[in-house]
């Protein structure tokens, strides 16, 4: 490493630290504005209690399978194993920091953001919100680049780990984050959904009260569940591919580049870090104007500086243009699909109308008009990602050199990633604003402030729904990446699919987001029949509870959501991590490449259909309820409401939950890469 | 070719010549019975002629698709250009008699069933459905067979192709069958699901009247799409994935054993149809014994003489056992996938017990339920195919030679279907059977009629699930075998996953079986919104028609089922076409490799889930009929022909169909292998 590959490090660094003195700022802003009455402050009391609750006893639940996934590694592993192992423990424990602050700060602005709007309006509330949200994205991309980036400073200046072995090295600390990333989806995911679910059926269908109202006793849950699985399991998802682009680049850049290959992508994670900051500070809502705007303002002036960031870096450091372009193919690939999700998901689109048109015939039509365009959706997408691969790949000098050309893919995943800070903030600001609307509701606040805090949610609809298409977007390409280095590490010149090893494996692979899918859908259909119970046996059991006398327990359905997520997440987060290892063993290191394969073409497929099926049927509800085909109460809202019912778990659930699948068993096998060989069976005949 | 080669191509022909005369008689001793009264042969004639308008306007369609398909083979294919195109033409017409023969005998079957249940009881009808149905099974494996063994004959010693270049002429036999197939599938499903819809929900929802009603303008199209869909469609299907396997095997057997390779297929293929021959003598139907046991006698009778057959073939012929184990493994993972399928779509098994108690909350969790029913069955059949590969691969010596071992593969799919004769027999009757119901309904005969036609109808059932779990591990193991072989005529000595053009192939590949199945569902939708329309004009503008004292128009709606079947099936069917020739024009053969095996993947796993799903939700509603959880006309019954309906186009239109979109494209793929090179990306870069 010279001089300005150490400079160029610390740089890195001291960004990363900006990121979290920026967190600690914003979290500080929150703080001083008021929580606004005492039932507010009860109130946001309770749910944070709950999320705070659940996130810790999720923690726990997770050390036992930690612990013994760190003894494998330090004891199985071929080189530097409990240095990997240590750097798994460090991953893992990032991740959960990260989670952790950013809910704690999405859990404190809620109140804040509803107060700031009954006190100062729009303008104020979006702030707070915004800033609420922002903790989690600079917790994320500070936490996630200091770990990585002070590991790389120690670990090859200090222990003196050879920049051959570093990314390998490093690896552990990617396969941290993806396990805590997928308990954090999956068990988010049940919680939210069996909390949203039971206080629907049993509050505002058999009981007959409005969302929000506090007599339900799943309504505390619901909140919380918003929380959980959109702000802290949203979190750990980005802060897996945030990372996991960043060591697949280091690994193919090394090969590429040597040290300034390795060094590249983690002073232009840095840099896209200082721009988010800086994009961050020109999200600011005025009485007049649409908020959307604001925030969408925000992230294109961060992904401009990242642009040129990337055009100085290249250009200097490298010395050649080839990565810029591929990163500007990740870039560009992130926003085009999240334009086309937006396109299939919201009420401005055909295919939502056409999903609404269908519910006059009833509840099937309009599950089959759901399904097909959820199908539907995976084309465009797809055809675009295949469009960023083969540009990175050729900008970055594929047809000469191999190595650079899947550097080039690696470096588009970065690119796409490189603005996380910001992207994170918007998206982690939806829940926060929902929150918001909850307590005013709750808190029986003027109607005002709830037309404040509706407006800032519609507009966090649509941010989640390019949040999820770059969480799509990105998981791909880091997959893909992460693929191309697991073959480099198990020493695979090339995995033949005409071998029939690797087409056992890649049947497998296609199988297992299926498999997937079909358990934590399962899952949320237990764990929502507890809830449902519970709030049933509440409303039979307790008097006065109805006429508003009596409080219901809230606790006891927080309690039900947190048990029974955390049951369900551990047979589909033991399936991800044991399915790659088992296949490998048998099947032999070409068989998993095989298996990495089709888990990746059938993943993509089923995250994109089931996230936008799911997206499309819920504004299909709200289109309808807008006072199309018959409005609230109708016929054809019965079975709009049906469709999104459908759709809560396939798009809040199973669906984000299979972007982390592929990840995680993509790093597994990197990980576990030099152990399989040639496999059993080719031992036994 | 020595003389025990040729005097074994002539006693498969022979073989064929047999299945055909076989198809003759029973088709004459089917004809002998009585069609009942005058009003059930004016049913009979309304069912047959709708169903022969249907096939006769559906070829006629596909006369230009085929011709154009005709000239480019002739004029762009680089050897024997107009020899394959010649074959392409004879196998899409013999596909099309088969179909034509076999819709003729079951449209003529069906009300002499009826009569024969009036007449002689269960006995009887038993004997006149399964005749029926067997005229399919024998013309199809006959002109298959023929068709193959013909050409290979005439085509190597009169027309002198070489030995090495027969297999490759002969592909265009086989595209001209899946061509047929997949028009076939696609257009009889969307025929049959837009009658049945339509039929449904104003029939029986809107009008109240019973199915199969008379004063149901739709009831002769529901009757008509039952043989167009299940009859004709089906026997399409099998007949490509008959045809597929024998010429993957051919291909693939040359170069294991040289022509005692590539005979052996035909000649096991020619035992197999004399081996269903004699299967099929042992159906008898006793007036106290279960019909499914002699149904399934016959079909176990035929596979344990294909059981003793290839064991002396292999033996006596190749000097070896190993194609016979690999042959074993295939039939042996065809009953288990059969098993597998029964277990998650039957009333009798714990999965659909699971949705039928999942519809007491509603449409939405009975949908929920059905939809991970159908996710999580694709575990188990996809890993007995990956045992069967495998096992199929190893003992056919696949670890000294790979070009036997894909031989034992291609193998595996022939023995899988050597019992193809006896297997569509069983499954032709079930729509048989189904008909004469309607016609006993529609023709007011004796109640004790309908209950025989009920009882043979259910078995119907179990043995269609049966039949589609053999369709689904056949079209598995062909697309695999013919998958193979595409490599070896493109020259690809391997297609290495980790190049970026293949792995945008397989992302590609994955997609189509999505997009496909959201074309084919939303034209169902279409066409039965068109049937909808019709029907509710015709009980509004035909007085009378309610009191039975005016006649629908029936011709009117098998009309629009026809028309709406024939425009909807033309896009996807283009899209099969020429989505894997634009992909290897763009990207490549290799490329076109990873399309095929991404679609491989992706699209089985759509096949099992669909079609499971479908299968599973459908028989939840008859359990819920049979008076479970509150019976017919409950709130979960409800909720459970929701499902149904949405079950409709998964089981009989769209998961079917992704079988042939898979084979299809491999078969085009391979036809056109030697045209792509390295694509245009390539020579751009």
């Amino acid at each position: 490493m010279n001089n300005l590959d150490t400079t160029f490090i610390i740089v890195a660094i001291a960004t990363a630290v900006v990121a979290l003195l920026y967190a600690l700022l914003l979290n500080s802003r929150v703080k001083r504005v008021s929580q606004g009455n005492d039932r507010m402050k009860e109130l946001a009391t309770h749910i944070q209690e709950g999320a705070m609750a659940f996130l810790t006893r999720e923690y726990k639940a997770l050390v036992l399978f930690v612990v013994v996934l760190f003894f494998v590694m330090g004891l199985f592993l071929p080189v530097h194993s409990w240095l990997t192992a240590t750097n798994f423990l460090i991953g893992a424990t990032l991740s959960g920091l990260a989670g952790f602050f950013g809910m704690r700060a999405a859990t404190s602005a809620n109140a804040r953001t509803a107060n700031a709007a009954k006190e100062g309006g729009m303008n104020k509330a979006l702030s707070v919100a915004f800033s609420g949200g922002a903790v989690m994205g600079m917790s994320v991309v500070g936490l996630g680049l200091i770990g990585l980036t002070g590991l790389y400073f120690i670990e090859t200046q200090i222990i003196g780990v050879s920049d051959t072995n570093i990314a390998s090295v490093l690896t552990g600390f990617g396969l941290g984050a993806s396990s805590i990333a997928l308990f954090g989806r999956v068990g988010g995911g049940i919680y939210t959904k069996a909390a949203d679910v039971g206080a629907d059926l049993v509050g505002k269908v058999e009981a007959g009260i409005p969302e929000d109202d506090p007599r339900n006793p799943a309504t505390i849950a619901d909140n919380v569940g918003d929380n959980v699985g959109d702000v802290a399991g949203m979190g750990a998802d980005l802060f897996e591919s945030f990372v996991g682009s960043i060591i697949s680049a280091i690994t193919l850049g090394f090969l590429a580049f040597g040290v300034e290959g390795a060094v590249f992508p983690m002073i232009l994670a840095g840099l896209g870090i200082l721009a988010a900051v800086l994009g961050s500070l020109f999200v600011r809502g005025g009485e007049n104007t649409d908020p959307a705007k604001s925030l969408h303002f925000g992230t294109y002036v961060s992904a401009g500086l990242v642009v040129i960031a990337a055009y100085l870096l290249s250009y200097f450091y490298l010395g050649e243009l080839g990565p810029f372009f591929a990163i500007i193919a990740g870039l560009a690939v992130g926003l085009i699909i999240a334009f086309i999700t937006e396109i299939y998901t919201s009420g401005e689109y055909g295919s939502v109308k056409k999903i609404a048109e269908q519910s006059e015939t009833g509840p099937a039509t309009n599950i089959i008009a759901g399904l097909s365009v959820g199908m539907k959706s995976t084309a465009l997408p797809v055809l675009f990602i295949v469009i960023g691969i083969i540009v990175a790949f050729y900008a970055a000098g594929g047809n000469t050199s191999v190595d650079n050309g899947l550097y080039g893919i690696a470096l588009a995943a970065v690119g796409m990633l490189s603005t996380a800070g910001i992207t994170i903030a918007v998206d982690a600001y939806g829940p926060i604003a929902d929150n918001a609307g909850g307590i005013a509701e709750m808190a029986e606040l003027d109607p005002s402030v709830r037309e404040v805090t509706d407006k800032l949610d519609a507009v966090g609809n649509t941010t989640a729904a390019i949040g999820k298409g770059f969480a799509i977007g990105s998981a791909a390409l880091t997959a893909l990446a992460l693929f191309a280095s697991y073959a480099k590490v198990a020493g695979l010149e090339g995995i033949n699919i005409l071998e029939p090893k690797v087409i056992a494996g890649l049947l497998i692979g296609s199988m297992l987001p299926f498999l997937f899918s079909a358990m934590t859908m399962m899952s949320v259909g237990k764990a929502a029949n507890k809830m449902i119970e519970e709030v049933r046996r509440q409303f039979r059991e307790i008097p006065g509870i109805m006429e508003g006398t009596a409080k219901p327990e809230y606790a006891k359905c927080v309690d039900i959501s947190t048990a029974a997520a955390l049951r369900e997440m551990l047979l589909p987060g033991v399936l991800a991590v044991t399915a790659p290892l088992l296949t490998g063993y048998v099947l032999g290191a070409a068989a998993l490449g095989g298996l990495l394969a089709g888990a990746l073409g059938a993943g993509i497929m089923m995250a994109i259909f089931m996230s936008n099926a799911g997206g499309a049927w819920d504004n299909a509800k709200k289109y309808i309820e807008e006072g199309h085909h018959g409005g609230k109460g109708s016929e054809p809202h019965k079975a709009a409401v049906t469709g999104d019912t459908v759709g809560d778990p396939f798009k809040d659930t199973s669906g984000p939950s299979i972007n982390i699948l592929i990840k995680l068993m993509t790093i597994v096998s990197l990980v576990f890469a030099g152990l399989f060989g040639s496999g059993l069976i080719e031992q036994l005949f």
